[in-house]
């Protein structure tokens, strides 16, 4: 297995697009990483496409752009995880010396399907009683606010932290700071959730390329290097579950961390799947940046806001940014990628030298069952 | 890179099963695939799923089934080719030495969603203007008429091979001998096809064992070697295209015969995607089974039916077992390497050595642009 960088990165503003094909969103994206690091089409030797619900072959809609040579083109599915998946697919072709450049791509247009996920719904009956995201995620809410003490007003500051670090990314969706005062006032989603504390229903892309040492040394890249790639799936467990404890995330992150050679203290910046304000606190805790329990404790110290020591979310993460499913894995990569090369403009954390991406898909029916992909990067 | 090999199968008999889930289907299949080679779930390194349209998380709906041990799960589309291209991301996975055992899924449920390719159609104007897949393949066989002398007569004798072929298949969709003047005579879809030139409408699922040679050899399961594993897309060239020649499928072929160190002439059984009766013509060609425009003369010589020494399609193909877009390309692995390892039953081919398997999908937009996934498998 040979060592596999990151060498060029791509990412257009998320939002909302409803006129816009998904070849339209994922091309762009495609384009600048590509310009990046000066490759040509010629010269990808496969593509992986990850998206949730952009309907078949995705990846060759969007690379019909380029006009491709012929390259194997590969569509993966795995709910929010779906391109951070893509990616792990990505790693593994140059790992094995299958191919010296790969291109990923993530994209996702929910404006049009109005983020609906019918297929599972048909089939779970979780679902249908009324266990969507929302009402799964403010249940782990409620019962590690009854176990550890949280308050809703600690909890706000998840989405107020978010919003400040987001405010500053141009390519995030929700480009708005807010207070605690705001978040505690809006309109009520799922109790304790108010608007504020979910993240937004947008559209957007993200790509990244891929390539093996020879073809980094080559390109003459500020390449960065994979040093984790990781997915893991759900055990299904029947009975009780615990819900304040992201199982799936830790037992990656465990995986992650033993791949790389690091520990979470080695961690400077992380983009993790905070697509509801508890999200944030339980996998602070599932990564070991702090102790089971503490998530707000470390919220408070300001070590994961910008200026901290493990910043978490510089670019405002799914609640700013925004979480158009299947791009999200991507962005996050595309984020920590610039992060670690330093040029992110004023979201900047300063002098990063190793970071890593989370994103968890498919929480219905036994959470996180679906799939969680983790990427640790450094230089 | 080491070796793969296929150490188990499972196939549900192809049908319409309207009232059961993407799980009832896929999962018998996978369940009789690690019976057949006596594995259990903590030992399953990874799983790949190929759907086209079996909605979000499809194999972790099927898995479910078995309470998976957290091994990752990834769902591949690439729409009729989404199960063979998984089959090419599993074979990678044990190449590289990243897993020693993966199970790969193909499921697909036609009957829920009629079949329909709704995201596709959205954006694509050729398919807007009628380019549907009956309609696409009917050009390819007018022009192929013209240019090479095919009848129509000639034409029907493909669907008579495949019914006579299939109809000794337990897993056939369509279990029903036709005659020449049956197929003439059944209702038109697209000129010059009437019904019997067309593969039916149908669910299935399919799924085979991938293992190590140390974990093959361990299981001492009747293993085959997967010889050559290979996925490539589209060109998307512009202006004038030659309707008649399977360009991709060319590609791939070359590459895969250079992969397993074979030709043409070593192959003694294959599965090739026979969506609809030209197709068949095309691909004997494509594969270098015989010259350009002399499919029909092939045909006509009884060698690629059974009892011949290129026996194509001995299951019956998708016009016979059927065509569940996502399913088909391990539908046809399974056979495969049943027919190499000489069990199939009533449809042997008898001392059967290297077989083919041939998936091709998303003709729309420029024919053959999607994806083509071959695989060579050897005893």
């Amino acid at each position: 297995m040979q060592d596999v960088f990151v060498v060029g990165t791509g990412i257009i503003p998320f939002g909302k697009y409803p006129d816009k094909t998904l070849a339209d969103l994922g091309w762009p994206a495609v384009k600048q990483a590509m310009k990046e690091c000066g490759v040509n089409s010629t010269q990808i030797g496969a593509v992986y496409c990850g998206t949730a619900l952009g309907g078949m072959l995705a990846g060759q809609r969007v690379m019909k752009m380029v006009g491709p040579t012929g390259m194997p083109i590969i569509n993966i599915e795995n709910a929010c995880s779906s391109s951070s998946s893509a990616l792990s697919q990505g790693w593994m072709a140059i790992a094995s010396g299958v191919h010296d450049l790969v291109v990923v791509i993530g994209v996702e247009k929910l404006t049009k399907f109005g983020g609906g996920t019918l297929p599972l719904e048909r089939e779970d009956w979780e679902v249908n009683q009324g266990m969507v995201m929302p009402a799964l995620y403010a249940m782990r809410a409620q019962r590690y606010m009854h176990d550890y003490g949280l308050t809703i007003e600690q909890l706000a500051d998840v989405a107020v932290k978010a919003h400040d670090h987001g405010a500053s990314n141009v390519n995030a969706q929700v480009r708005k700071r807010v207070t605690r005062d705001e978040v505690m006032k809006s309109r009520m989603v799922a109790e304790p959730f108010t608007l504020w504390h979910c993240c937004p229903t947008g559209d957007g892309a993200a790509a990244v390329v891929l390539a093996s040492p020879r073809l980094a040394r080559q390109l003459g890249a500020a390449a960065i290097k994979v040093a984790a790639s990781e997915v893991t799936s759900g055990k299904f467990t029947d009975g009780f579950r615990d819900m304040t404890w992201a199982e799936l995330t830790h037992r990656g992150a465990q995986h992650a961390y033993e791949m790389a050679g690091l520990g979470a203290e080695d961690i400077d910046v992380a983009e993790i799947h905070d697509a509801f304000t508890i999200a944030e606190l339980m996998y602070y805790e599932a990564f070991s940046f702090c102790e089971r329990g503490r998530g707000h404790e470390l919220l408070a110290s300001g070590r994961t806001s910008l200026g901290g020591d493990i910043v978490v979310n510089p670019s405002g993460g799914l609640l700013s940014r925004g979480h158009p499913v299947g791009a999200t894995g991507i962005a996050q990569a595309v984020e920590i990628v610039r992060q670690l090369r330093g040029d992110v403009g004023a979201h900047q954390v300063e002098g990063a030298k190793a970071g890593l991406s989370h994103a968890t898909g498919g929480g219905v029916a036994g959470y996180d069952h679906g799939a969680c992909s983790i990427h640790i990067f450094t230089r």
